[in-house]
């Protein structure tokens, strides 16, 4: 499936949940499939952190860029874009073509930097939306994402019940734990003191905060795997005959994690990545209902697809057990599906048999 | 309980396991309670990575300064020191007062720095035996630790077998998993990266590598804690009337963990710290007997406690069951606890009623 990035601007100011306005702004995205003539067939693909607009398919005359999620989207994938209209959006604040911290600031005429807001959940729903008004859908079949994503798919019911039929939420969390804030705020911490990072002004002094971002890489990878997944993959492999009884690489798990450290700080942006651990620590949509989840849901109209994976640590099953429950709660239909499967936070990027089978079950009962 | 803490110098070299010689080293060391008349009520406490040989009571002139250990060391304590003669013994390489790597480097006069050797579990016991042997103790009535301490214990009844009545292994692993070994790599990587780390050799350049221990040992604290300890603690408290929409602090364990960034990087030692995360990423005494424990611990002379805390994610008890298993394969006597403790690896350190229980009364159906 050969496809094209599209951006969509908008010059309606944007206020955003701080307080901050958004002058104007551009979301990049893609689109997979064809809108019907009703319109009613139309699913948003939410990314989590490190992903982008690109869900499915290659770009013409690069083969090797696949999409985040193309073993889900695509013609006779589970989301079968022969029978929906499936649109990727990247979100505000990001480093993959929407309006962020290295765009260009209007009122200076140089990258925004530190300047740029700090953006939330909702504030990435609210610009979506302006997305779907210019694609003309005022109603989503479903809106769909894993971790991040399915924040925001939570909150596309909350904030516009009538413009949701279906919410797919994937190894989400109704809220952040201090575990997890904590280790948001290792990344943070790092990035910040990183000499190079110089205040979040960086881009005009021909640096990037590049250590910080490879340990906020690696603590963040850690994170999306098990335990088990790691042994299971790297053991206690050494990558050299004997100890070293040194500082250079002993094990496999170190060289995988430098890899991924020096290949993250090379294309990601420090600014976007203090943002994004700064919506998911803000996000706590029971927060305004004095923590009652379920009196939030009671404004959504959507039907639910609740899903986790056994082995998640970051946002265990026991935390879509609480959203399942709040749904329930709110008298929401919904479904959910607890897999066992080893990988951990990373297992809702894989091809598991029984997640997908049910996915695709899920998608093909849904009427148009 | 006013205690002193006293230096043994040792000028014969050690050969360490990486193949380097320490020409010659010393070790800080207490003693708490009295030695009997035949020797056989000494007690070996071996510490963790932020410890020292302080184990109990307090310096005079010094109330605050109180002993790591002085809820389970002392007069009428679980480890009883009116009747055993308990050691709180350094370990080489350390930042508390042992030979290490800002000790003087003997060859040419200034701190060893980057050419301080990586040292091993095995190196800290071979010193220790040292210490025992300068002390006049033959056979330790028990050796006892937690964490890296057990690690030092369990390594003591392999290579002292004979030395050794009762090895008392609490909160440990029989080896790092690829997880433990992930987050170790972070940390150096964090130190190693810090341009104020220069090589290792910062000593005489007026600065220490501030920024990478404030990461490590950032991440080192949340592995200490388990999730539901940290909600606990902290859940998601605010530190301000409301949420800043920036990147000062916003939740208390952002707070608590700049504090403890901050405290921890005025006084540790990095080269240590490295130093300390390699010998626990080598620690796998089954590695020499194709990684049977079993067959290692056939060396082992001693009986054994073991006991594990049901919410440590860092050395679960799924670990602490495996050495207990392997002990049984080679027949060695061995007394298992599981104690359901919300705290996390932390949890060796609090006083629970159980746990301190279980040691009273191990040590007291101790015979001298």
């Amino acid at each position: 499936m050969i496809v094209t990035a599209h951006k969509a601007r908008f010059t309606e100011p944007l206020r955003l949940s701080g307080g901050a306005v958004l002058p104007e702004f551009e979301i990049a995205y893609e689109t997979y499939g064809e809108l019907n003539a009703a319109r009613s067939n139309a699913v948003l693909v939410c990314h989590a952190l490190n992903a982008s607009h690109h869900v499915a398919g290659t770009y013409a005359g690069d083969p090797d860029n696949v999409g985040w999620w193309d073993n889900m989207v695509g013609p006779g994938k589970p989301l079968d874009t022969d029978r929906f209209f499936v649109i990727g959006s990247n979100y505000i604040g990001s480093c993959f073509g929407s309006t962020g911290p290295a765009s260009t600031n209007p009122a200076t005429g140089k990258p925004w930097g530190a300047d740029f807001p700090v953006v939330t959940v909702e504030d990435w729903v609210a610009a979506q939306a302006r997305l779907a008004d210019h694609l003309g859908i005022e109603r989503f079949a479903a809106v769909m994402g894993g971790s991040i994503g399915a924040m925001q798919a939570l909150q596309w019911t909350l904030d516009f019940p009538e413009r949701v039929r279906h919410a797919i939420v994937i190894a989400c969390t109704p809220r952040l734990t201090a575990q997890n804030i904590g280790f948001n705020e290792v990344a943070r911490q790092a990035i910040m003191t990183d000499p190079d990072f110089h205040g979040g002004h960086y881009y005009d002094k021909g640096v990037v905060p590049a250590r910080g971002l490879r340990i906020a890489r690696m603590v963040g990878h850690i994170t999306y795997l098990s335990d088990d997944a790691m042994m299971e993959k790297f053991g206690r492999a050494l990558r050299r005959a004997a100890p070293g009884y040194d500082f250079e690489i002993d094990f496999e798990i170190e060289s995988y994690l430098r890899y991924q450290a020096d290949k993250f700080a090379g294309y990601f942006d420090a600014n976007t990545y203090l943002r994004i651990t700064k919506a998911l620590d803000y996000f706590d949509p029971a927060a305004r209902f004095g923590g009652d989840l379920a009196k939030a849901f009671a404004q959504a109209k959507a039907d639910f697809l609740v899903v986790s994976f056994t082995s998640d640590w970051r946002f265990s099953p026991a935390r879509s057990r609480e959203i399942v429950r709040a749904l329930l709660d709110s008298r929401r239909i919904v479904s959910y599906l607890e897999i066992d499967a080893p990988q951990g936070h990373d297992c809702f990027l894989l091809d598991d048999a029984r997640y997908h089978g049910a996915l695709r079950a899920y998608f093909r009962n849904m009427p148009l």
